[in-house]
């Protein structure tokens, strides 16, 4: 029952931090397999790892144990979690940062299976000696390291059910024949992200759409990078299955102007 | 039959499409060995990458699988392909981004086997749902974790042989005495890689060698950083066995004010 | 005996260097265990090398192989080494790169065992073709590999006693009721990390205590990133055990204005 244990976290790879992790559970699990989603959410950006988790870890395995660190409250009274549905078990501290992946619906097979939350607060399964700044070495590490060899979640802490979920204000809205959403992220090319999924244009001339954002317009939704000209501003559908705005060989964000958080309109052109 | 993959992108680390990708191929294949070199590639620099691969992969066994991604014309005509040369497998978009690698000179073993190549068109060996901006995810790490299990490249798509090469104008060329060359690579360390390969000096006297690059005129070759004053610039051959400018303990690049693609001109002082 | 390699250098990620070094690795030991701690030392800084480096290995398992590489002097007469004690071994080149580690009292087990330390010099264990700018190519990653497979340190090289340590003079001391410090490292999220171990603080009371940093005053030592307010500049012990100045989601060094090497004063507030 080999399991992968993935990680995603804001603690850079030039501190040491992420070897260190991974040295901590290989001292206690010589064959665990590590996988890095990503080390470089912004510091303390719990919205952009939701994101950023959300899209990534359904593409793992099932019997995957995640590991989501963004953690400004790292030794306050926010407490470490695990959650558990079907073989899937994740460990995070309890700020909503899993609280978009476990509501996706987008990604997710339809059969929800119920979860599971325990409070991480049974200290025989960390390291003896707890700093107050860096859990993920102390207590989250050792923590998915037993859970890989097969110790159950219910050992690690005592059950709850009041976890963290991030509000919905972040969700896309429709109100008459308007979609109106925000930009979730940006990515290292550039490309602009937004919260409006595919399926919110369900019915709607793809080639009459309007996308207002700044002071632009974009009309029709592209298949692809390439059905831009240089230098366009293009709309498509982006790999995780929303609206994204581009610029083929280009940086949309910058063109645009936009920030995370910016909000957009969807419309349809009538003329 | 175990077979490394590695991994060569412009993905870059921030956004989880390197980790989406190893889920990918470990959901397909649970033991695959997945090796980064690297995912810093300039966005959308295929001689960048091309450059940086074909000097990273001969140092990997004969039998690995190596992926390379840098794809600007993602979701377009230009197709996925494969390329396989004795145990070795390619696979990438067909922009080019191998052709720097497969016909290096200097790296590889004399006795060069045929090239395999073919267009990965069989969907059967891909997600079952294709994005039109991720093939990195859709098609070509599917792909590659299915070759690793030992599926033949055959199975994956149809036999072509015009796969893109890229055009020889980057190499260095000789006129009389003076050979003429580029920089091909500028690294961390701000040091300059060019593509003047050392077997190009062969009965030159090293000691009066002059390159000539910006308003720079550099003499001698030297054998390594510590044969160098603190500040000044050096000519010594780089870890690619070609023409390198450095400056000892510092940034040779900002010294010399140059860039990639920049000419340089090497001759022999015979005052 | 499965032993895990980690890799701590200031290669950086972009330019291919440590893909490299993974496949020679992997060339010579198919099953190796390779795993990064960081590649973003900053280039040729042997002291951040060293300090992140002694502060990560120690949670590694005994059996650990740890290749160290920032290598101002690659190809001069410094000494590629290798350090064994008791069961974990330390390859470096000879520049003081391993001394804070190997001398850390901290985290270290009480029992010190013997240090052997060997001149690498058998080129039998070394790439056959080795370049005068890239060691941990064609020198440290096969030694490495070699002694994953059980070869041992004594057919690396001969014996040598006089590696180089660096000069105590980074340590922090103790003048009368004040503790004279330094700024050691600063972490990604700007927090100030000083070479102030806590077990200074011992029978002071830590309500009292004043730190000294540029013209800052910070009073009293606070258990938590959370005990301080939002944009208050706070100090708390690091989770390398020594004195940290930080900001609630903030960035300290950019409050403070400090730098690595910035000196701190430390002393009891008796008014």
């Amino acid at each position: 029952m080999k399991r992968i244990i993935t990680l995603t976290t804001d603690f850079g790879l030039s501190d040491g931090f992420v070897g260190v992790i991974k040295g901590v559970i290989l001292s206690i699990h010589p064959d665990a397999m590590i996988i890095d989603i990503t080390h470089d959410i912004a510091p303390q950006n719990i919205q952009q790892g939701a994101f950023v988790f959300a899209n990534a870890y359904p593409y793992f395995p099932p019997n995957t144990i995640h590991v989501v660190i963004v953690d400004p409250g790292v030794g306050s009274t926010r407490r470490p979690i695990a959650l558990q549905r079907g073989e899937t078990i994740f460990v995070a501290p309890d700020n909503g940062i899993l609280s978009l992946g476990i509501r996706d619906w987008r990604l997710e097979p339809r059969v929800e299976s119920p979860i599971h939350a325990v409070h991480l607060n049974n200290p025989y399964y960390w390291l003896p000696r707890v700093s107050s700044t860096f859990h993920g070495r102390d207590i989250f590490s050792p923590v998915a390291a037993h859970l890989s060899l097969g110790v159950p979640i219910e050992k690690m802490g005592e059950p709850i059910d009041d976890w963290v979920r991030l509000t919905q204000s972040k969700q896309a809205t429709r109100e008459g024949n308007e979609i109106i959403g925000q930009v979730i992220h940006i990515d290292r090319f550039g490309n602009v992200i937004t919260n409006i999924g595919k399926e919110m244009f369900d019915g709607m001339n793809r080639d009459k759409i309007v996308v207002r954002i700044g002071n632009q317009e974009i009309r029709g939704i592209k298949n692809t990078y390439a059905d831009g000209e240089q230098g366009e501003i293009i709309a498509l559908i982006s790999s995780a299955w929303t609206l994204e705005l581009a610029v083929p060989n280009g940086n949309a964000a910058n063109e645009i102007g936009t920030l995370i958080g910016s909000v957009l309109k969807v419309g349809i052109d009538n003329q």
